[in-house]
């Protein structure tokens, strides 16, 4: 066991260290943050505004910190982990240091979609059969994973690499790695007007193995799959190398049209600061599709025209007679997408909104309301702030008594060091009476929906 | 907004190193070194052995990386990320920077019990009500939380702490907490023998309120929990401030016997090199806890005596003729705790064993091979050693054909820098025919019960 000398202490400490000293003056940092200005402008947006002014600094810093697998070593890793460990003392069969399947399951992880740049959230699932006399840290099985995911990557390639290099670092009769992967499903501007139902997550599983495991149809991979499979996980949903489509929801928007070429190379010059290589095949068309999609938060000064849509002008002043709560309305689940301001990453979740009206009608249709909050969300924004500007609008047509909770899972907090996978954040706006009426409130937010599923 | 200075990029920078570099040398670290040394031979282990000799090292960088929030500062992170946002323009209620309360719910830490030394769990929910037409950005109400949770902390206490902190740090209208912790239930060696229903975790909710959630009848507090029940936190079960009870189980195993003082002296030493006050009130027993829970995982050489439980010895051959399948029988869920001695944390949860009888009767008994499990759970291990040695145990007495699955949560898995809260792992052993016929293995996997909620 040579590969258990002291030397291998300070690699693993590298490891964890995400983020170097001095990162902020190097050059990549720098050249990113440029870039990040350019795109700023391209959206018309002030770069010294108040709340984006050190948004470029915090998009380097997200970025360089969430792709830093570029510059990790797998042997680093593994050799300091590997420990002697016996197989059965004689009998026929298999366990502990030889044979004996070692599955860790439900790791989350993050990566980056090379098609469109945007973060992927990752459930990955891990095993091997150790040989050899040995085993490895389980621990380092996630951080071998994690290595890869911090990089530009599709689900195949991503599972490929992780299969790969455990295969070679631990050197065991085989290696299976099973990733669930969920992309947000973004619509642009007009798509989301047209189609309020697209929300949620593209979905896909995808399979690597090396050694036994090389054989999909092996027995080794059915043991595999009956250990995953009470965590909602079956082998007929997998994703299979020969489906060589991309997963990415920007690919099907088909092929990008003319982009602003400024905003696109400053894109290519992110992608080479990361150290990747932009004129690798994946990689050539995703400038303009990150570009394309980005141009959908594009500032605007229009004021939201509504008269035009208001069939009739209701009555916004509180009853004065009759028990406020019968009349309490509600729309629920609009869906929502933005963009937050910090970060240039997506946030996304669904909208729900009270109001007050006598005779149980909506006066302006549930379209209009659902358009107000696609108008607000296609912005740079703040949940706060849309919160907040959703609240104002609909009290224009909605009446002055006006309720709205936002819920949103904010990619921002999945990706960068923060990486809480299941956070969720509420935002409330409380208007006219449900500001002061607690028992109002309280008959608004008892009809709503379950949010433990909003938007997962 | 002078906040806004260019000097807090540094501040938040160094907040994400979680680690300094050259800290193996660190007097600290060092002195965490040896009094692990003393705690393992005070368990009758060699510490010079292939698969602990490096544990005092990763016991230290486990400890100090989990306790770094007593290094960190809440001013540095919070002040880099005040955003100004505007309020309602006119007209009544609370929205954007000026009231209109802001929820993250379902954030994953982890803390240390400072009963006991384990690391407990917890799913924090924290939110605030903006004044000052200014609004904190997201991630840092997740990252002051971690900076108190990452020292030792009863539930109440972390909720106060996070609080305080919060209310000073960003100055609202008010700031609401609701933590759910879950502590390893951990049963000595005797009482897991005597009932090995006591599985699992132990929760409880504790809540922390300021400004206007200082009242915990306040109306806020109404709209917080309605936006929390759908998360599965109910105001019912939550711990009220008044009971001073501990939550952690080594508390009502009564006060601690007389424990080895130089185990002791080792842990106090520790509590000195993490920042802590060994004589602070709720540590002052804490080292005799430690050691007596510490015990539980002492070095036996015994062999683990059979024959007088076996009550008829059965043929342990396969059978020649017949459907070997149809005589599949399994005892499924035995419950298992055990100690990892890579970095001295437990990892626990459950045990399928599968064998052949062609009378479908268990030999010894369930009771036996529970007997079993727990002989080689309460040592140190690694989870692929102890599914060898219960299969070879087992195989005595239930025939030379078995098949054994454990399913275990590793608590070195959600603590340290690996932090995977849902992860899970799952080792395999095959005897005689179970590694030779995959459809005998199929079947008998195809009983097993749903791990997604196994030990949770």
């Amino acid at each position: 066991m040579g590969a258990l000398d002291e030397g291998h202490y300070h690699a693993e400490i590298d490891n964890e260290v995400s983020f170097e000293l001095g990162f902020e003056t190097q050059p990549e940092t720098l050249v990113i943050q440029d870039a990040v200005r350019v795109l700023l402008q391209g959206l018309g947006e002030d770069i010294n505004r108040e709340g984006i002014k050190k948004t470029p600094f915090r998009v380097a810093k997200a970025l360089r910190q969430g792709t830093r697998g570029y510059k990790q070593k797998v042997n680093d890793i593994v050799h300091g982990a590997l420990f002697p460990e016996a197989g059965l003392e004689g009998g026929s069969g298999q366990a502990g240091g030889v044979g004996g399947l070692v599955i860790v399951r439900d790791l989350d992880l993050f990566s980056y979609c090379e098609s469109c740049l945007l973060p992927f959230q990752v459930k990955c699932h891990v095993g091997y059969v150790p040989s050899g006399k040995r085993v490895v840290g389980l621990s380092k099985l996630s951080r071998v994973a994690d290595i890869f995911a911090k990089r530009l990557q599709s689900p195949q390639r991503l599972a490929d690499e992780v299969c790969t290099a455990l295969q070679h670092g631990i050197k065991p009769t085989g290696v299976a790695v099973v990733l669930q992967c969920m992309h947000i499903h973004f619509p642009n501007f007009e798509s989301a007007f047209l189609d309020s139902t697209s929300q949620g997550w593209v979905k896909i599983t995808a399979t690597s193995g090396s050694g036994v495991f090389e054989d999909g149809n092996a027995d080794v991979w059915t043991d595999f799959w009956s250990l995953l499979k009470f965590r909602g996980i079956s082998i007929d949903n997998a994703h299979r190398r020969s489906s060589g489509q991309s997963w990415c929801p920007s690919q099907s928007c088909g092929m990008p049209g003319q982009a602003n070429s400024a905003m696109t190379n400053a894109v290519n010059s992110i992608l080479k600061s990361l150290g990747e290589d932009p004129l690798r095949e994946e990689l050539v068309e995703t400038p303009s599709r990150f570009v394309k999609w980005f141009m959908n938060f594009r500032n605007s000064n229009l004021e939201m025209k509504l008269n035009g849509f208001v069939r009739s002008r209701i009555d916004t002043r509180s009853p004065q007679g009759g028990n406020f709560n019968d009349g309490i309305c509600s729309e629920l689940n609009l869906s929502f997408w933005s963009q937050c301001e910090h970060h240039l990453l997506p946030f996304q979740g669904v909208v729900h909104i009270g109001y007050h009206s006598s005779d149980g009608v909506n006066p302006v249709g549930r379209p209009l309301v659902q358009s107000v909050v696609h108008f607000y969300g296609f912005k740079l924004q703040v949940q706060e702030r849309v919160t907040r500007q959703i609240a104002e609008t609909v009290s224009s047509f909605l009446g002055e008594d006006i309720i709205v909770v936002v819920e949103a899972n904010h990619t921002c907090m999945i990706s960068r060091g923060i990486e809480k996978f299941g956070s969720n954040t509420a935002t409330f706006a409380v208007l006219g009476r449900f500001s002061t009426d607690p028992v109002a409130r309280a008959k608004f937010l008892q009809s709503l929906p379950d949010s433990g599923s909003a938007g997962r």
